[in-house]
């Protein structure tokens, strides 16, 4: 008879609770996952991965279409638009077996179907039922459970995924054809990546927002800069902008959006709705315990527990923000608490966020205002791309490095970043923000010569002598 | 009449010189840039920059010739092989101009000629002749002289430039066609470089090396894992080689080369010459001073101090490593200590190197063998991109980061990387080793999902724990 009883039970197969399973596994506690669709999660399902392998697609793209500017010449360019999408679920797949592939190399069983705590415990012992299909359960048991059941797109009234017209993140990435007219509502990281996507391989965007700026969670400059370079390709962008009632006619959807006092109606073949997340916190049990839910997530210490003694959420489920990167950096710090390990809270300032539209979006910590907000005096760098060699050769001249540094102890407080490979970059400003590197130590450090990179040392020393090449 | 005494002068205008000029200009002191040719030296106009233009074309020729992977199609896909290279030389004259801009918005002066010491001085002032086209020389005055001719590529007896045949970096910059049959001797950056480059283009590469592996400054794995890439690209790749007398013909050239007791001739179009540089010392004045040259380098201390008070030297002039960041960095505190404040003596294993080749090498600090060399217990960290989701999502799996920890303190000695885009990641570990950062503040460092840049974090993890995805 197999293994029932653990020393951590993880619910939920995506990035925090493989990742989970994983550090247990490396940490010697005997552990299992429970996972009722695809290991991976919607991270590497539906979200992070498969829209990576679409991103290159759009890069490639636009690239044939200025192939005259680097000196090549290609004819009969074109794309099989359902290739391009196999490509990006076969990444998907491949990836989501790995994962399957570490975990049984680690020997973490993986039980199929949907995890839910029960009330009742057994000598100190927490139970987890697993049930599939309408089959009687499983029951399992363990000393620790870490809730890891993610979070899925929030629906408006009204803009319910409907199948054909209204897409989630889910059908957006497996269309039966490319949509001509495309109206995104919402313009996180979700909502843009897809307009940028969908643009870029020639389709007709409109970017509906109803703050008033796009990506608000970004520096506000960096907003504006990527507001431009989405106009120049042709993205229509509201902002400020209210929807209304949607009409679907046999082949078309209607959207009426408000702007001010003016309504327009907007006509598209498709609406793909990014407007939010919610977390999974149904059907896992959570009724009639301590554990306390806070707008459809769990709410947590900063060492991700719950109320309840030995019970632990982490990644989307457990709130902002929603990011893989913080949903496994959560699964080690939570594990290796129950380890014994000596263990950080995360510091939601050195949590780097990106967005892999064209140009591509990475800051971390403190946007200018946030920190004036928080009370620093701040000293704040620029340095644009164009004067970057590097970009100039590359074709890719486009973007905008800025730092902001408290101005009484020279800290970085935050970087924020459009351009050509910023989601690659961002991470030396991370791992200066984890070290608390003042302006001075960056100044020192020798940046490679002849890369894109090298703005980032220019956008430390503009903050404060001046920048050497603008 | 316009000025001719400064408190510094520069002579050559290359990334170590004009950048002294700039730093000198923002800390108020009376500078001017001596320079006989191109503002931006070598870097600018002949290495550097147009190299990665290049590097450029050669990634989308690999790429055209990859469609179908990706989903698309193309057909008479083709180059213009002139208008490759026209675009390399733009890139190069419109950052040459960028340099006379900047120089200029500083009010810094540039002496068109050629910059020579006077052995004599008055009232303490050095004495600058500046001469050009054999007219009489010019004469500027300085508290200051800053020495930054730069260095040429070695010419080796037999393998003399000789604007057909045999070329250096600077005629392999310009062709008037593509090469068919393509001999690169030295395996260093600069051969490394060409030889992909011209390998991506069509051309039959054969890269010869007389040491017993390529790219002999990194670590040995990577050195291995490079040539490994290469061979699957179809460069012939012959180590532990020598080289003996070239024959030419009217129409290609036989070059001998012997392995162990073998002999082989090779036949080629062109040969490309990357076998070292040496600094150019010759005409500026350093006869009957106390500045001392060492192997065609001018001696200086970590401050860049020679052996006449008041007289510098940096970059390429002043020896290894040949890297333009060297040069504009010891040029910046070069000046600082000129201008009296506090300044740090560079540290050379702090000093990343990159080598644009495709894939792609980068590297910092010490190597595996080099830190067990200096008397480190190590710990060696490995993850290759295969086992990275956003390069397979990319199509790019081919790579491996490697770390080297210092096993009783945790520092990180030294990470060397190969693949997609780790030039410009490289920098992280830059930063991580400037602040000196140990494996446990690396570990708790959030890298953003999903990137290349992650595996940075594993191959920190994987020297240690373990990495968590491989």
């Amino acid at each position: 008879m197999s293994q029932t009883d653990f020393d951590v039970i993880v619910i939920g197969g995506g990035p925090g609770g493989y990742v989970a399973a994983l550090r247990a596994a490396q940490l010697k506690l005997s552990v299992a996952v429970v996972e009722a669709q695809h290991l991976g999660g919607i991270c590497l399902n539906w979200g992070c991965i498969p829209t990576k392998a679409l991103l290159r697609a759009s890069e490639i793209n636009h690239l044939l279409h200025d192939l005259p500017a680097y000196g090549f010449k290609a004819e009969g360019v074109s794309f099989d638009f359902k290739k391009i999408i196999a490509r990006s679920r076969a990444v998907s797949k491949q990836l989501s077996a790995g994962v399957a592939h570490l975990l049984k190399k680690a020997k973490v069983p993986v039980f199929n179907g949907y995890g839910k705590l029960d009330g009742t415990q057994a000598n100190g012992r927490r139970k987890v039922l697993v049930s599939q299909d309408g089959a009687a359960p499983t029951t399992l048991t363990a000393q620790h459970v870490i809730l890891a059941t993610g979070a899925r797109a929030r629906v408006l009234p009204g803009l319910e995924p409907d199948g054909k017209f209204i897409w989630s993140y889910k059908e957006a990435l497996v269309p039966e054809e490319m949509p001509k007219r495309l109206v995104v509502i919402g313009s996180g990281a979700i909502g843009t990546e897809f307009a940028s996507f969908y643009r870029n391989m020639g389709a007709d965007v409109t970017l509906v927002e109803v703050a008033q700026r796009i990506l608000p969670v970004e520096d506000e400059e960096i907003s504006q800069l990527a507001r431009k370079a989405f106009e120049k390709q042709g993205i229509r962008v509201l902002t400020g902008a209210q929807v209304g009632t949607l009409q679907k006619t046999a082949t078309e959807v209607h959207i009426p959006v408000t702007l001010g006092d003016k309504t327009e109606t907007l006509v598209a073949d498709r609406v793909i709705s990014a407007v939010g997340i919610v977390g999974n916190v149904e059907n896992i049990g959570l009724e009639g315990t301590k554990i306390q839910v806070d707008r459809t997530h769990v709410v947590t210490d900063a060492l991700c527990r719950t109320g309840e003694p030995g019970v632990y959420a982490i990644g989307d489920l457990a709130g902002a923000p929603w990011l893989a990167h913080k949903a496994s950096h959560e699964a080690v710090m939570c594990v290796e608490a129950i380890a014994g390990k000596t263990v950080h809270p995360i510091d939601p300032t050195k949590v780097p966020g990106c967005t892999y539209c064209r140009p591509q979006i990475a800051s971390v910590g403190y946007t200018e205002a946030k920190a004036k907000e928080a009370g620093y005096k701040v000293r704040v760098g620029r340095f644009p791309l164009l004067a970057n060699g590097k970009a100039l050769a590359m074709g890719e001249p486009d973007g905008l490095i800025k730092t902001v540094f408290d101005a009484q102890t020279g800290e970085l407080l935050g970087a924020h970043m459009i351009g050509a490979e910023v989601t690659e970059m961002i991470q030396g400003y991370v791992i200066a923000r984890t070290g608390e590197l003042t302006e001075a130590e960056l100044a020192e450090t020798i940046f490679p010569h002849p890369t894109i990179s090298e703005s980032m040392h220019e956008a430390v020393l503009a903050a404060y002598d001046g920048a050497l090449h603008f």
